[in-house]
């Protein structure tokens, strides 16, 4: 495939830790939230088989936070999402579809409840800062809604927790998965989660003073050597055989949230208010046609832009959103929409990519 | 300067005529509204001369489309907007600054009235979408928000007049500066607008039916041999040197729009309703402290990924956003939010880059 520069410019903001992974071997960028998010170092399958069996720090900036402040910031949150969070905790972090009016996707946030009055929307990539301003306006909230300057550096892979606890101390370790607590380094307090975007486990640090942070990332990069840890960044190949799925990626505004499987974070009994709840009513009794599986393609690469349709013969079967080619699986795996007659069945599909097919099926999410 | 790779993936949207323009010399891209947008061919000095002087037709599919249709359409649309279009004329784009509550910039698109109860806001780079189906869910609005399947070509360059003559006849040329209509090609209708974000005049072709719009793609390039078509994109010496702003680069969430220069855009006055009104007022009132203002700086290159101190001595002249080496002045010109101190006066100033000063003035735009 023919490779393209990234034009860098204000618009597409560095993040306090840009000049450090630039000169840590970084050779490409995505964007994400109108933010520099790092994409490559050694190539992919060597960061995939090390982030298994290491620890990487990754430069996460892009996932910016929405912070909703105020007497109706908890009632906004709940407008806005199908999770009943009525009996949200402080302290917890809470795996939150965003839909609109219609019951589609907007955004497959993470919630964080700071305070009672007092929320983070740790986001995908779409600006729903903009979705709250408009509901608060619209509805005359009294909650302040902002992007406060906060830029996540993800500790990820199975030799986090010893990296992390020699850094910052045996506290770290009693942290529960989604869990949240203020850690000391140095004289400075850093929000951390026992959270991030992978399966192998780690910690997400909210940075929110700049120069601390960068002294916390090179005290880790000088602890880290024992652990060998490298800098690295969201591993496509790891993220689809774990069935992490990706706004924009896998799921849009055109999609419903039972159609991504989000199943268990929508509430249709009780008394919540919600954007989109008629919607789901309606969607929930009438039954989805369509849902996001894993596939597996007889491929040794593949490069996505755009949705690529699914075939079994002159049938459609679905649409691929997601590929990549996976060195455990020696075949391409991918995300895919795929139509209900074909959820439960061993259709072998043919998949036509310029011009030449290739056979595939469809199975689970995670790919095992 | 190091360079770095885009990765590739289909939440940055390719556009249909990414593999045209990949074939045809591409270099960069950057993202625009989820979306590739081609950001380099041969090279941006040979680009800006040659846009001056000739034609370009450039794929800017990412300025992304808003529709909103329905009966509160026009409520919906002046309520996001401080700019009057409550007299506004079916057949005319309008710019016109987007705010939130607080009288901040949101996006500073065009927005075309297609009918009474039909609207298009053609976007700089933020979901102008999500706050407008926030408003609409919060106020009950009758408005239906989508992101149609629009794809802009852009025509731009002094010879632009005679290629799209050519190809679409006599007719195109009667169109009027931010006029639009519907033109037939090959029996396929394309809405057409005389706009673009050059000031080197031209037109921007909203393709609808990707098939047609293709064909009529590489009609333009068939025909436009004879006035030495290249394949471009927006030139950043252009459109700085041009005074053409950039939501993102030169002013963002936390600038409101007086300080933006857009007060022509403003409406207090009348009784129109729309968000950040009072915000507005109270500005209006106290005056501004800032504002943006053009800048030359004694340099030979410049590469910006965050805004950048202006220094008078001790002093904060202000914030340099955008810059470019600029072949006909041979010096860096530049986009900076200027102090009031400092408007008036001819002081030069210093700008620090890696621990490097150099001399700059300040200047109005367009910088002539």
């Amino acid at each position: 495939m023919k490779k393209f520069y990234i034009a860098k410019s204000r618009r597409l903001r560095g993040t306090p830790y840009s000049s450090r992974i630039e000169n840590q071997g970084l050779t490409a960028y995505t964007v994400y939230n109108h933010m520099l998010l790092p994409a490559g170092f050694e190539g992919i399958e060597k960061e995939y088989f090390h982030l298994k069996e290491n620890v990487q720090v990754w430069d996460v900036a892009g996932e910016r936070q929405v912070q909703i402040v105020g007497k109706d910031s908890a009632k906004l949150i709940q407008l806005m999402t199908s999770r009943n969070l009525s009996k949200a905790k402080v302290g917890r972090c809470y795996y939150a579809p965003i839909i609109d009016e219609q019951g589609k996707m907007i955004n497959d946030p993470i919630i964080l409840k700071l305070d009672e009055n007092k929320w983070w929307i740790s986001l995908a990539d779409s600006d729903v800062g903009l979705y709250a301003k408009g509901i608060a306006s619209g509805l005359n909230l009294k909650a302040d809604v902002s992007e406060p300057d906060i830029n996540i550096l993800a500790v990820q892979g199975p030799k986090s927790f010893k990296l992390m606890e020699k850094v910052l101390g045996k506290k770290i370790t009693e942290l529960k998965f989604f869990g949240f607590d203020y850690f000391d380094f140095k004289g400075n307090k850093f929000f951390i989660a026992r959270s991030g975007w992978s399966k192998q486990g780690g910690y997400e640090i909210y940075v929110e003073n700049r120069k601390a942070g960068l002294n916390l990332y090179d005290e880790l990069f000088s602890v880290g050597k024992e652990f060998n840890l490298k800098p690295g960044c969201p591993n496509l190949i790891e993220r689809i055989e774990s069935g992490l799925l990706s706004y924009g990626n896998d799921f849009d505004n055109g999609d419903n949230p039972y159609e991504c499987g989000f199943d268990q974070y929508i509430d249709t009994k009780s008394d919540i208010n919600y954007l989109g709840k008629k919607a789901l009513i309606k969607i929930l009794k009438e039954g989805i046609k369509r849902k996001l599986m894993g596939v597996t393609i007889d491929l040794d690469k593949i490069e996505m832009t755009e949705e690529l349709p699914i075939q079994s013969g002159k049938n459609l079967i679905g649409y691929l959103r997601s590929a990549v080619y996976s060195p455990q699986f020696k075949k391409v795996v991918g995300i895919a929409m795929i139509n209900k007659e074909y959820w439960d069945k061993k259709t072998p599909f043919e998949l036509e990519i310029n011009g030449k097919k290739s056979k595939g099926s469809v199975c689970n999410l995670p790919i095992v």
